[in-house]
C-alpha cells in the first residue's frame, strides 16, 4: 500500500537514529531532550495515584476538550481572560499537530525562526505547509526580516519558542516580544507560542509571554513534560474560544480525548502544596548541570568554537567553524559522546550554520565532564 | 484565522449535540455508545495503580510504538506471526486516524459498508478521501457490490467492523469473511478491520477475524475501551511491519507516544488472573440488558418497525417505515428518550434508510423498559 504523498516528503528522523545509537552504554548522550528521571514528582503524585481507584468517572469516556475540573483549574492558573479557554492534549506535541491540521492548507505559509524545533517542522511538513524561516539573533527573531516576511508573504501563523528555544537556548527579550506581538496584530498573523521550557528559568527574571501582548492573535502551547513527567503525555493549549474550537473538532477524530486518569493525576499534582517547591528543585538541579557543562566547555574547547550562555531550558548551542556537522556527530558518537548536528534543525539542511546542540539535563556532572573531554578531543582534531 | 479546507467539509457532529441534550436528567439515553461504569475492572487495576509510583521508567519519554513489555505481551496475546507487529495508540480511534493520514491522499477511494461508523467517516473525511459505500446485508457487505467497487474503482482500503457492527449490530458470517479476504487479496485492497466489540459476544460461537484469512492484506484495530475502560484511551493496531511503520512515523508527529503509565496499567490488567472472568461478567451483564431491550421492543413497538436480533456488541438497529428520522429523534428527545437517527451513519445523509440506533449497555433494565415505553408511544403516533 503506497503511503500518502505528504508522508513521502518527511525524511526519517535523524534524531531518532542518533538516539537509538546513543542508548549504547559506552556513549554519554547529550543528544536527547530528556528531563532527569530524578525530577519526576512521583511522591507528589502518589496520593492521587492511589485515589484514582475511587474515581469511577475518570475511567468513562470524557469530554474532548478535557477533564472539567482540570480545565477549570487551568483557567485560574493561567489567568485566562473570559473569552479564552484551555484544552488538554496528548502532550503539547498533539496541540501543535491539531493546530497544523485545523488551520493549514497545502502551501499556506508558516514562519519559524531558523534553527527551529524539529517536531514543529515535522508537523507542518505533514500538512504540506510552505515553511519560511527568519534568522534568529541573541534577542529572538530578526525583526526586520520578520516584518518583510509578514508583509510580503502574508503567512497564516508564526511558530515560535520564545523561552529557552530548542535548539539554541535563546530567550527573547521583552522588547522583541512586544515588537513581535505588534507585528502579529498589524499583519494579522497568528502567533503560535510554544512554551515547554518556560518554567525552567534558573537565572534572571521571568519575562511575560509574547502572547500577553497579543492575546487575541495567539495560541499558547503548554507542556507538563518538563515540570511533571513526559510519560503522562499531558499538554494544554490556551487561546480565544474561536481559535480553539476547530482544534477540538480535529481532536475528536484524532483520539476522542486524552487519558482522563492522567488528567486527574496532573490536576492533583498541580494542586499539591509542594508543587512550586518541586519546580524550584528542578531549576536548582538544572542550574548546576548547566554550570558544570558550561564551565567544562569553556575550559576545554578550542577557541574556534563559540558558546552562548543561557538562562534556562535544557540546551546549549555550540557554534563551530564551517564543517560537515553530520560527519562530526558521527565521529563524536564513535568517540563515546552523542550530540545533534545543526542541519536537522533547519527546514533546508544546506542553509544551516555549523553548530551542535548539547543537552545538559539528563547526564550527571561526572558524565558531563567526561562528555566534554571526549567532545573537546575530537573538536581539537577537527576544527581546533 | 480561516480553518483548513479539509475541516470546512466536516459537519458538526449531530451525535455530540444529541449526547449533550441527552445529559438532561429527565432523558433516558439510548443514544451514546458508553459501556456501563459498573463494568470497569477497577479492582483488577488497583494493584497496578498502586505500583506505578515504584516504576520511574513509565514517567519518562517512551517509544513511539509503545511500552516494550506491553508490545511483547500483545504479540503473544494476539498470536502475531513473525512478520507482524503491534503498536499502541491513544484509543483505537487514533489508530484509524493514523491509517488515514499515513495512506490516504485526497480523492483516494476508501470503501465502507453503509451505514458505517461515524468516527471513521470523520477521519477519512478529514483526509479528503473519496468514500464509496456498499450496502450491508444480514451477513455483512453485499459481496457482489463489493467486488464491483473493488474492480471498478481500485480502492486503497476497505474499512469494516465485522463483529457487531456500529450502528447495525450485524456480525459477518464465516463465509462472508472468507470471501471478503479473497477479494482483498485478488484486488490488492487493504482491509482495515476495526474490532472494538469483538469480545462482547454473548450468543453463538466466536468466528475468526476476517484478517485471519488475509493477514498480509490487513490492519486490525483493537480497543480496550469496552473490555477495560474508555477513559484510559488505550487501543492497539496490529499488522505486518511494512504496513505499521508509516503509522509510527505519523504518530511521532501526532503525540510522540501514548501515556506510558496507562500502558503499564493496561498490561497489569491484561495479565491479571481474573481478567477473562471479568470479560465473562461484562458479556453476561450486556446479554441481560439486550434481552430486556429486545423483549420490550417486540412487545411494545408497532408492526411497521423492524427489529434485528444481535449476538453481541452494544447496539440494536430499528428499521422504520420511511420518515424524517431527524424530526423523529427530536420528538423522541422531547418525550424523554434519546436515540440516534440513521442518516448520520451514511456519508450521504439522503441515501439513508429510515432507522434508529439504540444502545443497550448504559441503561438499567428499568430505564430500558421506560425508554421503550416512551419510544413506542411516539412511534405509534408517527409511524404506527
Amino acid at each position: 500500500m503506497e503511503i500518502a504523498k505528504s508522508l513521502q516528503q518527511i525524511p526519517s528522523s535523524y534524531i531518532r537514529e542518533i538516539l537509538a545509537a546513543a542508548s549504547d552504554k559506552n556513549v554519554i548522550s547529550l543528544a536527547g531532550g530528556l528531563p532527569d528521571e530524578k525530577t519526576f514528582p512521583i511522591d507528589l503524585m502518589k496520593p492521587m495515584l492511589e485515589s484514582l481507584s475511587d474515581m469511577t468517572e475518570v475511567f468513562q469516556y470524557g469530554a474532548t476538550a478535557g477533564y472539567g475540573p482540570l480545565l477549570e483549574f487551568l483557567g485560574d492558573y493561567y489567568q485566562l481572560p473570559e473569552s479564552h479557554i484551555a484544552m488538554i492534549c496528548t502532550g503539547s506535541q498533539q496541540g501543535l499537530d491539531l493546530i497544523a491540521r485545523a488551520y493549514i492548507d497545502p502551501n499556506d505559509t508558516v514562519v519559524m525562526e531558523a534553527p527551529s524545533y524539529l517536531g514543529a517542522m515535522q508537523v507542518f511538513g505533514l500538512v504540506q505547509a510552505n515553511i519560511v524561516t527568519v534568522p534568529q539573533t541573541e534577542c529572538g527573531p530578526d525583526l526586520d526580516a520578520l516584518e518583510v516576511v509578514f508583509f510580503e508573504q502574508s503567512p497564516k501563523m508564526f511558530y515560535a519558542v520564545p523561552d529557552f528555544h530548542n535548539p539554541t537556548g535563546v530567550c527573547w527579550s521583552l522588547e522583541t516580544r512586544q515588537r513581535v506581538a505588534e507585528l502579529c496584530i498589524k499583519y494579522n498573523v497568528a502567533l503560535i507560542e510554544d512554551a515547554p521550557y518556560r518554567e525552567l528559568r534558573f537565572s534572571g527574571d521571568a519575562i511575560p509571554l509574547t502572547s500577553d501582548f497579543c492575546p487575541d492573535h495567539s495560541i499558547v502551547l503548554r507542556s507538563f513534560s518538563k515540570i511533571a513527567s513526559p510519560g503522562l503525555r499531558m499538554g494544554a493549549v490556551t487561546g480565544k474560544r474561536a481559535y480553539l474550537e476547530p482544534l477540538i473538532k480535529v481532536k475528536q477524530g484524532a483520539d476522542l480525548h486524552s487519558s482522563v486518569p492522567m488528567q486527574a493525576l496532573l490536576l492533583g499534582l498541580l494542586q499539591h502544596d509542594n508543587f512550586e517547591l518541586h519546580i524550584d528543585k528542578i531549576r536548582a538541579l538544572y542550574k548546576t548541570r548547566y554550570q558544570k557543562l558550561f564551565a567544562e566547555l569553556q575550559r576545554q574547547l578550542p577557541e574556534t568554537c563559540e558558546l552562548k550562555a543561557v538562562d534556562g531550558g535544557m540546551f546549549v548551542w555550540l557554534s563551530l567553524p564551517e564543517c560537515d556537522t553530520f560527519a562530526l556527530a558521527k565521529t563524536l558518537l564513535a568517540n563515546g559522546v552523542a550530540v545533534v548536528p545543526s542541519p536537522v534543525f533547519y527546514p533546508a539542511h544546506d542553509k544551516a550554520k555549523a553548530a551542535l546542540r548539547l543537552n545538559f539535563t539528563n547526564a550527571t556532572p561526572d558524565e558531563l565532564e567526561e562528555a566534554v573531554k571526549r567532545l573537546a578531543k575530537v573538536l581539537q582534531e577537527q576544527v581546533g
